[in-house]
C-alpha cells in the first residue's frame, strides 16, 4: 500500500516547506519538493493543499488509569495530591482499557502518534492490568511504550522525615518486582505491533538503589526505555539531600542509571550541575508543563536545560494533575510559560523549537529516535495532517505560529502510526468514541464527595514542608 | 416571553446547588430549589439535566481588530511586540466589523457574555471604526463596553529614556481627544442595547496627564468606566520612576483616576503599596495571564491581590498577545499558574474563586456589577448552559473543578444575553459563521514573511532594559 500526499507544507530545517511526501508500507519512502513525484497506479493520492504534516508528537509522560479520576482532585502539592490519587485509584480491568484508550485517543485526536505511559498497575493482576493496557493501546493503533510504576519503598518514605509517618506496609521486594518485570518484558514487549516495555521505576523516593540499579540492567539486557519521576517537588529535593546527602541526579549518575535511553520526568528542582549530569549522559528531560502548575512542583529550568545540551520532550502528565490529555494544550504553555524565567526574549522558545521536544525529542526520550519523531525517509510513517483552514487556525498569518501558541480544536485531519491511517477526515478510524464515553459517562467513579478534606499526611507536610 | 431551565446545577455560596431558574424579559426572574416552580403556559421549558447553568464570563480586556494578526507576530517583549503590531494593524472597516465579531464569537463560545474591547481605531476615521464595532457586537448579540484606545503621547514616549529614540509625530492633543470621545459617548453609548462606552486612555506611558485627568472627568460626567493599560511591562515600571519619580499607581491616584469604574489591565508589576492604593479605591485589575506568559511581561501578583482585597477580572488581551479569544483557557492558566508563587496552597485559587474572577469581578471591572456576573433574582439574564455529558467533561467527578481545570471545548450547549437567546443546541443564533470563516480565510492579511526580523527601536530597547 502506497500513499503519495501531494504538495503540503512541512517544516523542514526549521522553515516551512511544500513538498510531496511519499509513504510505502510502514515507512515514509521519499521526501521531495512539491509537485515532483509521479503518480503511480494504486496509490491513494491525498491532496496536502492548506495542509500541514508533522512527525506525531510524543506524549512524553502520562498514568493512563488517571483518566478516571480528571477533575476529580483539589489542587494540592504533589506529596499530598498523590495521598488523594491513592485513596481513588480505579480497581476494575477494564478501566484501565479504557484508561489506555482514552488517553491513545486524546493523543492523537491532538497530533500525538505515541505514548509513554508510566502506568499504574493492579497490585497482584500486574499482568493482567498490563495484557488491558496492550489491549486498549492496540485497539487505538497507536505506538505505546508502557512502563509499570513499580517501588519497593512504602508511601512514607517519599517524604522528608517520612520516617515520623505511620508506617504502611513495604510493597514488594526489589527481587519480586525485577523478577515480575522480566515477565513482563517476555510477555508483552512488541516492536514490530508498536508496543515497547519500558523500566519505570516510580522515582528515587520510593524505590531502594537495588530497584533502581536492577532497572537499569534490565533496560540494558533488554535494550528498553528507562523511565523515572525525578526532582518533580522542593519537597523531593529535600529528600535527597536527607537520604544520599547529594543530589537525586548525582546519585542516579552513580548508581549508572543515566544513559541515552534514560528519560526522567519534570526536573523542576533540577540545578545547573545536574543539567550538566544528565546532557552528559545523553538522557531526556520530559517537560509536564500544565501538571507543574496544577500540583505548584515550580518552574522547570528549561530554557538552561536546552542551552545545556539537555534533550527535552513535553508530556501531559496523567490526567489527575492534567484534566487534559492534549499535546496542543501542553507544547503551548511549555513554550509560553518560560518567558518569565529570562528577560533576554533571544532565549525564549520559538515554536519551532517546541514542536522539536514534542517530536525528535519526545522520540528519543522514548528510546526510538531511530524510528519516529522526523519527517525523513527510511523512518517510521508516523505522521499527523492538519487542517490550516479550520477556523481555529484562521486566518493565515503564519500558520505554524497559531498552532503553538493559539487554540486549535479539531484540526488533526489524518493520522498514521507505522503506515497504517488511524485518522481520517478528522474521524477517528479504530475504535468506537461512542462506547468510549459511554464508559467514562456511566461507570461508578469517585467523586468530589468522597474526597476527605485533609489527608492525615497533611499536618506531617505542613510540618516538615512550610513551617520553616 | 418567559424560559423555564428546570432542575440545573449552578453554584450558589461557591457548592453546587440544583435549582429551577425563571428568565422573564430580559432578566431573571426567580431562582428556587429543583422541581419546585410550577410550569407556566407559554414557557419554554430547558431541562436542565446534566447541565450546569453559570453567568456569562466578562473577557475584561482585549483589542477586537487583532484577530487579524493572531499567530502572527512572534513572541518578543511587549514594547517591541507593540511596535510589530503597529506595523501590521488592519486599515479597513469591515475588518473591524469581522474582528468584533470574531472576537465575540470566541469568547460567548466559551462562556463569556460580555467583552471590553480596548478597541484601537483607525485615525480620522474614529467614528467609522467605531460604528463597524457596534454593528459587530449587535450582529452577534454580545454585551459590548468599547474603550476606544487613545493616547497623547508618541509611541518613543512609551520606552525608557524613550528621549533617546527618533521622534516620530505626536498624535492629536487631549483636547481633541476628549472632544472626539464625548462625541463618541453622544453617538454610540447605548446601555439599554447592551453596547457601553469606556474612556480608554491607552495607559500613562503614552498619555499626558492632561488626558489622564479629562478621562476621569469623562467617566464621572456619563458614568463610564475608565480602563486603562498598567504596569504590564518591568520597562513600565522603570518609566514611571524616570517620569514621575513614584509609583505609576500612585500617580494615577493623585490624577483622581482611580475610582470603583476604574479598571486597569495587567498590573504584573504592580507591588503591595500599589495594591492597597487599588483596593481601597475600589478598581479592578484585569489579569490576562495567557498574553503576560506569551509577552514574557511576568506574574502578576494575582494572589497578593486577592489577600489585599482587590477585585479582580480575568481578560483574553488581544489576538496578537493571546492567539485565542477562550475564556476557558484563560481562567484555567489564571487558576494554576499562581502557585508557582505562594508554596502554601491554602493559598492558591480554587475553581470557585477563579469563576468569581471571571463572573461577579469581571462585572464590577466593566462597572456593571450591578446588571451582570450574578445569577439572582432581578439581574440581567446573561447566562451559559454547559453540557456535562460532553466527552470533555467525562468522567463526572467533579464537573466544575473539570471545567476550569480541563481542556473543554464545545460545551456551551445554551447562552443569553440581556435574556435573548444567542446560542442554542451548541449553534451560534445570530451571525453567520460560515461568512466569518470566509472573510477570515480570503481577505489578504500580514503574514510572517512580511514580518521584519529587528525592528529599528530594538537595540534601544536592549541598551535599556538588558544591559544593566
Amino acid at each position: 500500500m502506497q500513499t503519495l500526499i501531494q504538495s503540503v507544507l512541512t517544516l523542514q530545517n526549521d522553515a516551512l516547506a511544500s513538498v510531496d511526501v511519499l509513504l510505502t508500507g510502514d515507512r515514509i519512502h521519499t521526501v521531495a519538493p512539491a509537485n515532483t513525484l509521479p503518480v503511480a497506479p494504486h496509490q491513494r493520492v491525498i491532496d496536502g493543499t492548506d495542509r500541514l504534516l508533522l512527525p506525531g508528537f510524543v506524549n512524553g509522560h502520562t498514568h493512563s488509569s488517571q483518566v478516571w479520576q480528571r477533575g476529580l482532585i483539589p489542587q494540592l502539592p504533589l506529596e499530598l495530591w498523590l495521598a488523594n490519587v491513592f485513596d481513588s485509584t480505579p480497581g476494575q480491568l477494564d478501566q484501565f482499557y479504557w484508561g489506555a484508550v482514552s488517553t491513545a485517543v486524546d493523543t492523537l485526536m491532538s497530533g500525538g502518534t505515541c505514548v509513554m505511559d508510566h502506568a499504574y498497575v493492579i497490585p497482584g493482576q500486574e499482568i493482567e492490568t498490563m495484557a488491558a493496557l496492550v489491549r486498549g493501546y492496540k485497539a487505538v493503533g497507536i505506538r505505546a511504550v508502557i512502563a509499570p510504576l513499580i517501588q519497593d519503598l512504602p508511601f512514607a518514605s517519599g517524604f522528608p522525615k517520612g520516617c515520623l509517618l505511620p508506617q504502611s506496609a513495604s510493597p514488594r521486594s526489589a527481587a519480586e518486582l525485577l523478577a515480575m518485570m522480566a515477565a513482563i518484558v517476555a510477555e508483552f514487549h512488541d516492536p514490530d505491533n508498536g508496543i515497547y516495555i519500558g523500566v519505570g521505576p516510580t522515582g528515587f523516593h520510593r524505590c531502594s538503589d537495588e530497584l533502581l540499579a536492577g532497572c537499569r540492567e534490565l533496560s540494558d539486557r533488554y535494550q528498553l526505555c528507562y523511565h523515572t519521576h525525578l526532582l518533580e517537588t522542593r519537597a523531593q529535593k529535600r529528600l535527597a539531600q536527607e537520604r544520599y546527602g547529594i543530589s537525586a541526579v548525582q546519585h542516579l549518575q552513580n548508581l549508572g542509571c543515566l544513559t541515552p535511553r534514560t528519560s526522567v520526568a519534570h526536573g523542576v528542582w533540577i540545578d545547573e550541575k545536574d543539567i550538566e549530569i544528565l546532557a552528559s549522559a545523553g538522557s531526556t528531560l520530559v517537560h509536564n508543563p500544565v501538571s507543574n502548575l496544577r500540583l505548584g512542583s515550580g518552574l522547570a529550568p528549561i530554557l538552561k536545560c536546552l542551552q545545556g545540551g539537555l534533550n527535552v520532550a513535553i508530556g501531559c502528565d496523567g490526567a489527575a494533575s492534567n484534566d487534559a490529555q492534549n499535546m496542543l494544550e501542553a507544547i503551548k504553555l511549555g513554550t509560553i510559560l518560560h518567558t518569565v524565567t529570562d528577560s533576554d526574549y533571544e532565549n525564549w522558545l520559538t515554536p519551532e523549537q517546541a514542536l522539536h521536544m514534542a517530536t525528535a525529542g519526545g522520540a528519543k526520550g522514548v528510546n526510538l529516535g531511530d524510528r519516529t519523531g522526523t519527517l525523513a525517509p527510511g523512518m517510521d510513517a508516523d505522521l499527523v495532517l492538519y487542517n490550516l483552514d479550520h477556523p481555529s487556525l484562521l486566518p493565515r498569518t503564519n500558520s505554524l505560529q497559531l498552532l503553538v501558541l493559539g487554540r486549535p480544536t479539531d484540526v488533526v485531519e489524518a493520522a498514521w502510526v507505522q503506515g497504517r491511517q488511524l485518522v481520517d477526515q478528522g474521524r477517528l478510524l479504530t475504535v468506537d468514541t461512542t462506547a468510549l464515553h459511554h464508559n467514562l459517562r456511566h461507570q461508578p467513579v469517585a467523586t468530589k464527595e468522597s474526597q476527605a478534606q485533609h489527608h492525615p499526611v497533611e499536618s506531617h507536610y505542613r510540618d516538615v514542608m512550610l513551617n520553616r
